[in-house]
């Protein structure tokens, strides 16, 4: 018997597991909540914006939450010991950048930065960088144009560039003291591998990729020129980050023997290179050609893999399309949308002030209506759009509520937002060539949500198959692990068999009802014109919306 | 020693107050709330446009409310007994018509429409009728052009033709049952003046003229051709309706013996032509040619008065023009806003479930926030657009959401949006040559949140002027009632004298603040635009709403 261990870094907390190969049975689990800041998060009251985590406490999670898996698993199979283990992988959020010392330690664990949110990690949704991120797209535009085509044609205020050079800008001093940046996936994974040199560390190209302008095609990171004309002091940080990046086929190195120890692990045991989240995520939840990931949580990115012996348009609003960013071998394509639990989340409890029993019951209450019945109509874009507008300085929107309108309505309106936000992805990554014969979903609300998943199948008319794992990123990145250790040690050769034996389908699926379908798409017209005219894409005539809206209320209840 | 009464009913609660002559010293005040529906309200759970009220509560209420004031009266005021009352005034809600029998008793106290929403008051937000107003108007346009230049161009579905039509074609046996309709504020006087025949209720030109289409001009009501273009039966209750409606000059009768002893007050005194609450209002707030009155309140209608030896010109999307309607020899100009205090309450009610509490709790909280730092802009439209738009078929709007907006930004939004739409009031009526020397507000809200007056004073940039009263509609019919009665009696023999000895000034006036005016003035140029864009008034380009709202949030964060 042989078992990997996937380690999940999310927004809040991080998750172990451990996984059986033979069968991806998943026997152990432990969760590990960031103790820092507002759920783990490290805020600013002056500033919406700002978002950071403390990389101190991602040494205890790591520690904390492998040991636990390890206990459960323990506990839970019979056959387990940890001597089994064969590999370690990581994901995590991203793009979320830490400033590191040469001896590849984080800044922020250091006294003399002690409480200096600039030497924290940056959060994959910190937004101060926006000002960065639009000249970074407008010099980008005018002397780089081949980065932007890969990234949708936008560069956005939560990738590593916009990040790095607003520290710079704000923190000067931590800047200067950074001899290195490394992302939270890549950092991990040289943690474990006892890695002391930043820029011997291991980098993946998925991270590289979709948000540090990594290519192969043009020498890798950005030259020194573009990177000069953002501040020379960017382009002199370019010896110092690294010349290559990865794909899944390679190691990110071995289990150190102080890590093994602290683990209780075999020392020298694989480690797979460190990928987002939601990219492991997609391996978990059997992505392949045609499939369409979707990892449904406080935000949702979208997956897609292409042959890599194909061509690929480049799709305008799309956040990257990376090759081995996924799967080696493969284009990996990414598309999300920047809110969507978090929209959520934000109404329960900032506008509701409800608890933890709020999310079922307006759920319960929201279900009681039917497409149309509700007459509201929201732009998902509390957080801004990433996909297809790529655009951070957007806002939310409600159209459409009356002097009755109820705590539920809006509640499903939101969710009807996100969906059409969803759609509106769909439509655009088939429309430039990217085949979704299948769309799996993934994360928390896709497996707690049945209301959600019918009113995507009904909004976007697809099926909405249901990942049968609940801990897909980990899984996916456990499924790494047992491919870089190998069959001989138990594991596998390729991805695609491991991934046949160590993923699965859930049994319930969710089917459009043509009915609802229909009706939505009424409403899906009004989302399109109001997405236009407030995302900058065309001037709409408004005039009828609300009467339309109306209009489909009125008939919708009468039925 | 002479005292008047003015009672006045409101949308979920009826007040009487007994005014001392001299001075306008309100002696005496009782306030009756309909036990009825929902607040008084008679509601369809299956039709949120609906809201009838129940006549019985009324006649109810009136007993309650004037004996209670009398006994407050005889307490307070060592001077006063019941037979120094020489005269009522009444003022209710509008357009509210009442289906009465020949007896000019109303249908909805019968045992045979006992339950019969239909056959209730069609209270004056009832917005059933839409297709009708629609219709209406159409006709109109096409074939009395005239009739609706004196209401902004547009018939509501609040007013009184659009109600019958809709009550004849739902409800067609209680047309047929009902002899004659009567408007609330007409109905109560004629009760009070035991008058059993509807053709001789003692019409007042306010209700006839902003709501029926009367007119001396044209020969009183819409002609018999015009109605059957509607429908035949509306010209045949032609006959059974009025052929003159008078002003505040005339009286509405004399209190008969029965009600003299009900009330215990003389038979035989005066009884004031009845208003709508918000003309009377104006006057008991001090109205004359340059002050606009608003009266807000769960609604808020703006009075101004305009001598009748002017000109004066149709002014687009305002309610109505009608003379006499408010001070008789003036024009009375009537605009106003379909919902402001129940768009706060519909927030607190339905969206925050708050209690009593919630109000005080939400401005505190919304007044640590500055002019443009919620970075969110409200359509102050839950219930429709009444003035300038003159469209019921329009919905509540809030943008600029983020992660992080509270239910207090939320409240301060939706306070601002209220205060946008009645700048845009005020711009009107100054742009169609109506002078606006001086703004004085009354109702609950303009006495009870200094925040909200501070914000309608930065917005509209004019000082907003408070009436001494906190009972301006009541006290206006009291006024009223006293110039009726006359200076012989211990009254008055003309309104100007009478406003000066009997309505005064609150001693608080709230005066734009230069810096919050400027940020207004910003974020008003986007409102316009949304306004325009929403309303079908001209397509708009939206694409910097967002952006311009956040990028005021942020600078103005930072000050």
């Amino acid at each position: 018997m042989a078992y990997t261990i996937g380690v999940d870094y999310g927004t809040n907390s991080v998750r172990g597991i451990v996984v059986r190969c033979s069968d991806g049975a998943e026997v152990g689990t432990s969760v590990f909540n960031y103790p820092a800041g507002e759920m783990g998060i490290l805020l600013d009251p002056s500033d919406h914006n700002l978002a950071r985590q403390h990389p101190g406490d991602y040494i205890d999670g790591l520690e904390q939450s492998v040991k636990g898996a390890l206990s459960e698993a323990a506990e839970t199979d019979p056959a387990f010991t940890a001597d089994q283990v064969i590999g370690i992988g990581v994901d995590s959020t991203g793009s979320s950048p830490i400033p590191v010392d040469s001896s590849n330690a984080a800044l922020a664990m250091q006294e003399a930065f002690r409480g200096n949110l600039a030497a924290e990690c940056w959060l994959w949704k910190d937004h101060t960088s926006v000002e960065e991120a639009a000249r970074i797209t407008e010099l980008g535009r005018a002397h780089r144009p081949q980065y932007l085509a890969k990234c949708g044609n936008t560069y956005s205020s939560e990738w590593f560039w916009s990040k790095l050079w607003h520290c710079l800008k704000v923190a000067p001093d931590v800047f200067d003291a950074a001899y290195s940046w490394v992302e939270l996936c890549d950092w991990i994974p040289s943690v474990l591998a006892g890695v002391t040199d930043p820029k011997t560390v291991k980098r993946g190209v998925c991270a590289a990729g979709h948000k540090a302008f990594y290519a192969d095609e043009w020498g890798g990171l950005p030259d020194k020129e573009f990177l000069a004309m953002l501040d020379p002091k960017l382009a002199d940080l370019r010896d110092r980050l690294y010349e290559k990046a990865h794909d899944a086929s390679e190691s990110a190195g071995e289990l150190c023997s102080a890590w093994a120890s602290r683990l209780d692990l075999p020392e020298g045991i694989a480690i797979a290179i460190g990928e987002f989240d939601v990219h492991y995520g997609a391996i978990g939840a059997g992505v392949d050609e045609g499939t369409l990931v979707k990892v449904i949580g406080t935000s949702t990115c979208d997956c897609g893999v292409v042959k890599a012996n194909k061509e690929v348009a480049d799709i305008p609003g799309i956040c990257g399309i990376v090759k081995g960013a996924i799967l080696p071998g493969y284009y990996g394509i990414e598309a999300g949308q920047s809110a969507v639990g978090d929209i959520f989340a934000w109404f329960v409890n900032h506008v509701c002030k409800g608890d933890g029993n709020t999310h079922a019951a307006l759920t319960k209450e929201a279900d009681t209506y039917g497409p149309g019945e509700i007459g509201l109509l929201a732009l998902d874009w509390n957080n801004g759009n990433r996909t297809i507008l790529v655009d951070p300085l957007l806002g939310g929107l409600l159209v459409g509520q009356t002097l009755h309108t109820t705590q539920a309505e809006i509640y499903r309106a939101l969710i009807e937002g996100t969906a059409f936000g969803a759609r509106m992805i769909l439509e655009r990554v088939e429309e430039y060539g990217v085949p979704v014969s299948r769309v799996v979903c993934a994360g928390g609300i896709a497996e707690k949500n049945p209301m959600l998943m019918q009113i995507y199948a009904d909004i976007t008319g697809r099926e909405m198959l249901v990942s049968g794992s609940s801990q897909t990123c980990a899984l996916g990145s456990a499924v790494s692990a047992a491919v870089l250790a190998g069959s001989a040690k138990g594991g596998y050769d390729d991805f695609e068999t491991a991934q046949s034996k160590m993923t699965r389908l859930g049994e319930t699926s969710f089917k459009p009802n043509p009915k609802s379908q229909a009706i939505y798409n009424e409403l899906f017209e009004l989302y399109k014109k109001m997405h236009d005219a407030f995302g900058g894409v065309s001037t709409q005539d408004l005039g009828g919306v609300m009467k339309e809206l109306l209009a489909i209320k009125e008939r919708e209840r009468k039925r």
